[in-house]
């Protein structure tokens, strides 16, 4: 095993186990630090075989390019900035020197790794969806390793688990094993939701995490960019929802700019950014600067001065959401938006007489389900026209609004959540899973280990079912989280839902995921991230930060 | 209350009552932001006046002097270096221009703040103990700032209060009201615990930590540094132990210079730093470098290859122990020493025939306890010798252990801990408290108003039995905490032990400490620190890291 891990990696093994024995707050069996035989691979591959064979790889002769038969080369920027950013994750940003082709290679020196785009669509300048091909090959072998994949999304993978191949040796020399590596997503929708309206993250903060996100394989970046507390998000066609309705109408607001960067950096990384405008409820914050779009809340006969839930009763709210829609259907490229319509409470529109009076007028008796039911079809309608398809959260369904069938449901509530889950697949709705996912929810010790043991397709419900299931989210609500604390907090307990959301089924063994995990952690840390630690243990290099 | 708080402020008001709206996680009583009369200060002076009267400070003509007639003058270079350190907080790191005395100041301009140490003897070049004089006055009025205290000690103080009164106008200009103070501690320890054995912690984390604490007047660094997963202390008597059991011998490890640049950095600050090496127990770490100093555990009739607490049947444990401490009380210059003494288990030296002799020997029966109180009864006398007074975890005083009449019994167990406080006090022992306020303990939401509603006075005890308290320490343990996560966790959070230690009795209205410390985390915020929120809302600046 010595020759598979190398150095580093026993050393850590030492330091683990030292650490374990005083783990007296953890009341999990004890995991105790023994190297995997898969090394440090996060989220582990469908197909691993790792050999023996060590070869070197050094910093002025290795290259990454592009196969001659590629379907993308040179003009494919998305590769050649992935090319860029994995030389330096693997050599520690050490300057490339001037590649010598001409040096006598050693036999055991790793000189390429050659990038081959196996379908002539490469989608090097598309979007990733729910249904792009993120598979890749990759065979480790002297002297050239060679990666395969069909589309862009499965090559940006298969990058990543290159560079997770490469360790030091005990010289300190850059050294991988030979290896053949077949791998597919288990499930196509991996995401981490970001809030960004009850703290404001500065765009820097979400770029880095888009990046950590990539190095744990993740594909959705779900934007839950306004809500109640704040509404940063810049819109051309209604600035005043910003400028009334952000913390900061300069400061604490992504521009067009801003969001326009975000989706890039995202693309060229294999991330989906799906947006979030939740209504009716959570849309405090839109009041500020939309005139007549909330409910007018009574007290008595009388108006209170506060606001509930987007009024449904005004055709002025459908016009404006219709206008808003359309500029969010052509910012955000990607096929699905997030329409929210989680917990609406009917307190404010109970309250109000001409609400009660339009509930008599639709025959929806006292039955405010009805109401909420209204709104959120004839939104559906309204996004429906702008060719996207929606997610919603649970209630939506619950509540027998009707859906289109490319609807995504959203299942949030309830531990295990299996009958609400058993429910939305047996209706014949796609779904995705958050409810075991909430890491807004802290405490001390391993957590990791509960995102970790979930079984997404452990329900009631028959095989057609099951393939409904498309992936899930990890939700960090932001309450209690802005710049200072989001990154380690989120990191890595969020790997541990990348894993189980990307590798097979059968891949449990919490003891082998510890190692690997404690591997990729300290990864992460050696490149700049401040990923907090699962035990007591150390990285060979520590955070360099505060 | 415009003109006391600002623009900053009532920005911040605004966001915050925003927040809040939302904050259905949150169990506690809605806590809504209300600018304070007492602005951002934190925590709470004794005595406050701050009148309407707000006064300018230009970053060209403002500065910070020596009163003429200062015990310390500028050969103080703890003094000098707070004035800069100062400086730069009030004015955001610019650059002082060339103070020009002679340009004509406005009749609203304050000048100067003149440092006035009453004492002859300043204690500029001493180090902090448990019984130096913190107090100080301070007078702000036009058109010179008058900071009074007996010792540098005060002076600290009060320059950090001084920066806290100083707030931005709505034209950015730095505004100061008329305001009279005068403020002294109600606790004299007032301690934070930081554990750099489960997880070694940098250097320069530990330093930052140190500025966070003078930021917040906490008064004692203790340095639980060595414990079972890591020895990371440098010993010139004995190298083996950091050799062997740091992490790692080179980068994992405090050399004496870290250490000396540790204890002044904090003496700068008027901070103590208390070193810890707890024994007999949570000493595996120990035993990798000094054979034969912990007791060998047989399984059956042979030994198992495992090792237990320290030895304390072999006359070269304290040999050992001897030479061991004196380096330490030369090493470290404060007064006392914690000596640990907490959790040991009995399994290994009941297994040992060598300890089983040992004990009917002594008469010991079949008391482990009373084989316990016989080693420590012999390391206090050792630490004695040493001319140190001790600090031990209250094992140590419940196991009945002869203590001198200067210890200092540290409470970590029970909630409210009032008998065992009661108990200790009783036995007329001085006390530090820690039960309450484990901070590596962590939950979602508020648990910043758990440490604040702590009275550590709240037992059954005569008045003189209270006067034994002489304080209290924040713990952060650190099983998952390194350079990674622990700014953000311990900050703010250790703010609200800051205060109850600081601050009058009477000081207990949740609602203006919730407002000032949102306002006190906003500061640390712009003061580069990662101090994570407290509820929905947002600085004005935030944080600029990752």
């Amino acid at each position: 095993m010595n020759n598979l891990l190398g150095f580093t990696f026993i050393l850590l093994a030492l330091g683990s186990c030292r650490g374990l024995q005083d783990n007296d707050v953890d009341e999990e069996p004890e995991l105790v630090f023994q190297p995997s035989k898969y090394g440090s691979l996060w989220p582990l591959p469908q197909n691993v075989q790792i050999s023996d064979v060590s070869l070197k790889l050094s910093s002025s002769s290795f290259s990454i390019t592009d196969a001659k038969e590629s379907g993308a080369g040179a003009s494919c920027g998305l590769l050649q900035l992935a090319y860029k950013r994995y030389y330096e994750y693997i050599f520690g940003g050490a300057k490339k020197q001037k590649v010598n082709r001409n040096a006598r290679a050693g036999p055991t020196d790793l000189l390429e790794l050659q990038v081959w785009i196996t379908s002539p669509d490469s989608e090097c300048d598309g979007y990733p969806s729910v249904s792009s091909d993120e598979s890749y090959e990759l065979t480790v072998d002297q002297p050239i390793a060679v990666l395969k994949a069909p589309k862009v999304w499965g090559a940006l993978h298969g990058l990543e688990t290159f560079s997770q191949l490469v360790y030091e040796d005990e010289y300190g020399t850059k050294t991988i094993n030979s290896t053949v590596i077949s791998d597919f997503p288990r499930f196509p929708h991996r995401g981490i939701l970001l809030d960004t309206s009850r703290h404001f993250l500065p765009v820097k903060v979400i770029l880095t995490n888009l990046e950590i996100m990539a190095m744990n394989k993740f594909n959705v970046f779900h934007w839950h960019i306004v809500d109640d507390p704040s509404f940063p998000y810049l819109s051309r066609t209604f600035p005043n929802l910003s400028q009334k309705g952000a913390y900061h109408p300069y400061t604490h607001v992504y521009t067009p700019a801003d969001v326009k960067m975000v989706i890039e950096f995202a693309r060229l990384r294999g991330i989906r950014v799906v947006s979030e405008f939740d209504t009716p409820g959570h849309t405090q914050s839109w009041g500020k600067g939309q005139t007549d779009l909330l409910t007018p809340c009574y007290s008595g006969s009388k108006p209170s001065g506060t606001f509930g839930p987007v009024n449904p009763i005004l055709n002025s709210t459908y016009e404006f959401m219709t206008q808003f829609f359309k500029e969010i259907s052509e910012v955000f490229p990607d096929a699905y938006i997030h329409l929210g319509g989680d917990e609406v409470s009917f307190a404010c529109w109970q309250s109000n007489p001409d609400i009660q009076k339009f509930m008599e007028q639709q025959g929806f008796g006292k039955d405010y389900r009805k109401l909420e039911s209204f709104y959120i079809q004839k939104l559906l309608d309204i996004v429906a026209a702008t060719n996207k398809g929606y997610i919603i959260w649970q209630e939506v369904f619950d509540n027998g609004v009707k859906l289109k069938p490319d609807t995504v449901v959203h299942v949030w509530i309830g531990s295990g959540s299996n009958s609400e889950i058993s429910k939305v697949t047996a209706a014949g709705y796609t779904t995705i899973l958050s409810a075991p996912w909430y890491l807004d929810y802290i405490s001390i010790g391993q957590d990791w280990l509960n995102y970790y043991k979930v079984e997404p397709l452990n329900f009631n419900g028959t095989e057609e079912q099951k393939k409904l299931v498309i992936g899930g989210e990890a939700c960090m609500w932001g309450e209690y989280v802005d710049a200072t604390n989001l990154t380690p907090r989120l990191w890595p307990r969020a790997s541990a839902v990348a894993e189980r959301l990307w590798s097979a089924k059968e891949v449990t063994d919490t003891g082998d995921a510890f190692s690997r995990l404690s591997l990729h952690r300290c990864r992460l840390v050696e490149r700049g991230i401040p990923a907090e630690p699962l035990t007591p243990s150390f990285c060979l290099h520590e955070y360099k930060g505060i």
